[in-house]
């Protein structure tokens, strides 16, 4: 018991808006997930991140990763901790990834084998070995409400053959990471806090920019009865299109009663794309990152189109206006582009915090608009009466999927 | 009109609680005013100075370099954005410092002549001109509800000769301030919305480590019948009880119904100290200081003894206690030193803005508790009801000293 997934209303482009029950609470889909890598949503506070964007919600979940907390400060301290919940204070739901995508980026002299992945600590040098099983590990003891298989990540581009032949890889590791995960999953932090709930594992459909490799990745999974489904390996390079089509073709074969996570993407309109085609969930550096380059999100008044604004450029040094007029957050309510440019001119620390608190709300209020969109539609729709036809059978009065 | 000083009671050392009413808002003394070189306290968002430390009131006033906005973003670009009250979106009272200090202290290659300092900037190696009039017109411009009168800051250990040479040059350029503040104090950005109000000008007294040279200074600074007065030049290396010997020495030379500033000072039980001797006014950038390099200021349980954590040592790595128990900011009551020191660790911007409210809440904190300290009595002080014989003659009902 860890995971409840209620689809409330598809669209006819297969938009879905949903409610996702975890461990550590509910969270409303299509949902984009701030990436807390270090156990930090970088530059935010925790209490910001509770009430900025989606109206004032906040941001319902937030990612951390595996990788980075194994390395920094360890997951085993995390544990004596009570867990990355407690250990960062955040009482909402939380999502880890498996570690695999970090371990192929940044990691140094990899030596992968059947077994798992040997590699070089990106701090320090030292040298470090990843499994399946040691992923789960890992992850059970950071105890986010939903944990990721070990998956490999092929280098892009890649041939059908090689592709074809990673995907086999993660496809044996997603088996191995159920039968460790199913074995120890009791032992994450808080199973006796939450009445003995669990984690949930999902599982990352791989296959390159294959879609025969897609729809094969998405059917081995699906055999697997995971309580919810990854898009992995997209977003690595590829013109949008393709991005797109490989989501649109993964879909297909992913069951629609179990919640649907595309990987490390995008942009605000890719996400806002995404969510409208079936997306539940999505997570991305990106509003963060670009923030502390001193690039911001923004509509133009009275154009639906997404800008980027470079905070640096000497056109924003007078300008009063807040960052978009149109947005409620705490900086576009109070701030000026011209005192942000200052900040951002003088590598102020306060620059990064402030970008990044607009960039965020944007993202969440990009989702809160898509929810609102996806929930409208011929006549009311009364959410707390799902659509039965959405329900998975057997799932309940309890909203619970229990694989 | 735009200073009104109230001493509401003193106390036997001398310590006073009072009240500064300013343009922008009333102050209650003794104070900390955090720094805010470049128009923003490092790493601290505005609405948390707001509500951090203090029981929730937070930051009543704080300081901006003047040096420091003048080469960026520049003080006519702050004029021309309202002044660095609406540029940095801070209602409450500021004071900009002369910017002496910081010539003297950061910039490249001075040449000091009577008539002023020429200095390559430390940012790009500019040349640039400082004398009492141009720093006159660059606080005018930036607009804070006190300006501070040019002075040259001599360089320490110097002989009594040395002092009191640039002493007396402190002296010419501080009525020259004064000469020219008078004749453009109505250019203040905000001169009109507030009624015709403007800044006040305070002067520092010098003189270095020599008490016979600190009263004459303080002498004839009061002969300017200034509506404030400041002590510098202290705390630049000199042992403690001679920091505090010079200041007990000026104060007794300075008039007790005008506010009394020690800049640049200090650790918290120094600010509690010197307090407590009567001073009104601090700043330092300590608090923010200590804050980005891991040095945390806390209270042991049960002592009243100050101490200073260093958040990197290993043995707060699985600490889970707040980083001081007695301490209500919001830092304190939601993260552990486990998890701070994480951040400090790995590097993490949250790590200067937790740190920073924290120390900052902790410099608040003793303040609101000296002044709860200096306004008990041995019967109860009706502070609506200032005591008259500390009322400047002539100041009426209004409270003000317009010198």
């Amino acid at each position: 018991m860890g995971l409840g997934f209620e689809v409330l209303r598809t669209g006819e482009a297969g938009g879905r808006r949903g409610a996702l029950s975890l461990p550590h609470g509910e969270v409303q889909t299509p949902v984009f997930m701030p990436v807390g890598t270090a156990a930090t949503v970088k530059a935010v506070p925790q209490d910001v991140l509770e009430g900025n964007g989606a109206g004032g919600k906040g941001a319902q979940i937030i990612l951390a990763n595996t990788y980075h907390l194994y390395l920094r400060p360890g997951h085993e301290l995390v544990r004596r901790m009570g867990g990355v919940h407690r250990f960062m204070s955040w009482s909402r739901p939380m999502l880890t990834d498996s570690g695999g995508f970090q371990v192929f980026s940044l990691s140094k002299l990899r030596k992968i084998s059947p077994e798992g992945v040997e590699f070089r600590s990106h701090l320090d040098g030292s040298k470090h070995f990843f499994s399946p099983e040691h992923s789960m590990d890992v992850q059970i003891a950071l105890g986010a409400d939903i944990a990721m298989a070990f998956d490999e990540c092929v280098e892009t581009p890649a041939t059908w053959e090689r592709t074809r032949e990673s995907m086999a890889l993660t496809h044996a590791w997603a088996a191995r990471s159920k039968d460790r995960f199913e074995a120890h999953k009791h032992r994450v932090p808080w199973h006796e806090a939450l009445g003995g709930q669990t984690q949930s594992l999902f599982g990352i459909v791989q296959g390159g920019m294959y879609a025969d490799l897609r729809r094969e990745s998405a059917e081995r999974l699906v055999e697997m009865d995971l309580p919810g489904y990854a898009i992995g390996g997209l977003a690595v390079g590829e013109p949008r299109e393709v991005t797109r089509e490989m989501i649109a073709h993964t879909l297909e074969h992913l069951p629609k009663d179990r919640p649907r996570y595309v990987m490390g993407v995008g942009y605000p309109d890719e996400i806002e794309e995404y969510a409208k085609m079936g997306v539940d969930m999505m997570d991305c550096v990106l509003p963060t990152r670009a923030a502390r380059h001193g690039l911001l999100f923004l509509r133009e008044p009275g154009s639906s189109e997404i800008t980027r604004m470079n905070i640096k450029k000497k056109e924003y040094a007078e300008d009063q206006r807040p960052i978009d007029e149109n947005c409620g957050c705490r900086v576009c309510s109070r701030y000026t582009r011209a005192y942000l440019r200052h900040l951002f001119s003088s590598g102020e620390p306060l620059s990064a915090v402030l970008n990044s608190i607009h960039n965020l709300a944007f993202y969440l209020d990009t989702m809160e608009r898509v929810r609102g969109e996806l929930g409208r539609g011929d006549s009311d729709v009364d959410f707390a009466q799902a659509e039965s036809q959405n329900r998975r059978s057997g799932a309940g009065a309890d909203r619970r999927v229990s694989p």
